[in-house]
């Protein structure tokens, strides 16, 4: 797991062990965007919601799986002959997840396509949809102002790119808080 | 939230804020047994898998939810009547999840019920599926062992009581720690 750079540091410390304790609990310390995570708008928007307030059928549904390897810019293009519907979640593969910086990212327009198209969520597999570095976060901003909701640092995407599949995404209900880290799993769809 | 006595206290600290950052980011410490959490092999056995080794499928699945409500000790007599299959989560309501100390648990014949019905998981309303300050921890010792899966913790259970449904509970894969913090939620079951 790699940590963007500036995020606090993961920690983990033995609380009780079952040598000394007869049970092992452990005290961990994460930041709200590490690992696979859910952004919630109140993480660039200042009066947007916290992640326990955003309702889970934002990223859950089906989901159209998209193949973007060997692209470092993600453009509106990039969703061109695939299958997305209304309501769905669009899944990113970039093949860039292993960067700590110069991942792929999403341009703007792509970020109005996701908009103009009713998609609910988009997750990506690097961790973030924004180009590195980029404070004014333009792509974050027009995702969560229009309501659809971000995942990132997505794993396992390969398999799957190019296929129609039922997607849960879970962020622990983190009261007041920005983002919470998130498990992620994919259902065969059967009709 | 509740933290069960002698658990790490929850902190949360903002690592970085929209007025001095341009972002909102948070760091939080847990405890990995606090809140809604599943609990790996390794929590009361040495020899156990930890979090991230667990198959994800113990915690997804069709569940039977018992109304326990009004009793302090559930014991196997508890199941009978309700459609329990084989490979099945069993979650239990006790409306007992807001006392910090004395809340219902399950006895031995609970647990040798749950292992010889071919239970997959079981899932709880309390903070424990043992009896308050109960260390030697017969119940959790005997369902780990039986590799059945123990979610605590969970909310909202009172208006599924007596419905079989499609559970998803997901962990977060924290490596080699003994349980983790976990959304979970039900599906309508549809034919």
């Amino acid at each position: 797991m790699q940590v963007y750079p500036g995020d606090p540091q993961p920690e983990f410390d033995p609380h009780a062990t079952i040598k000394d304790d007869k049970v092992n609990v452990t005290r961990f310390t994460l930041g709200s965007h590490t690992g696979t995570h859910v952004d919630a708008p109140w993480h660039f928007l200042q009066e947007g919601n916290s992640i326990d307030m955003e309702p889970l059928d934002k990223f859950i549904g089906e989901t159209a799986i998209i193949d973007a390897s060997g692209k470092n810019i993600i453009t509106a293009e990039e969703f061109s002959g695939y299958d997305i519907r209304s309501n769905d979640i669009v899944l990113i593969y970039t093949d860039t997840g292993d960067r700590r910086t110069n991942f792929a990212y999403l341009d703007i327009s792509a970020a109005e396509w996701i908009v103009e198209n009713g998609v609910k969520s988009v997750g990506i597999d690097t961790a973030s949809v924004e180009k590195y570095g980029r404070k004014d976060a333009p792509v974050h901003k027009m995702l969560l102002a229009s309501n659809i909701g971000i995942i990132e640092n997505l794993a396992n995407l390969e398999q799957f790119a190019g296929s129609r599949m039922f997607f849960v995404c879970l962020p622990l209900p983190l009261k007041g808080i920005d983002g919470s880290p998130a498990r992620a799993v994919l259902f065969d769809i059967v009709k």
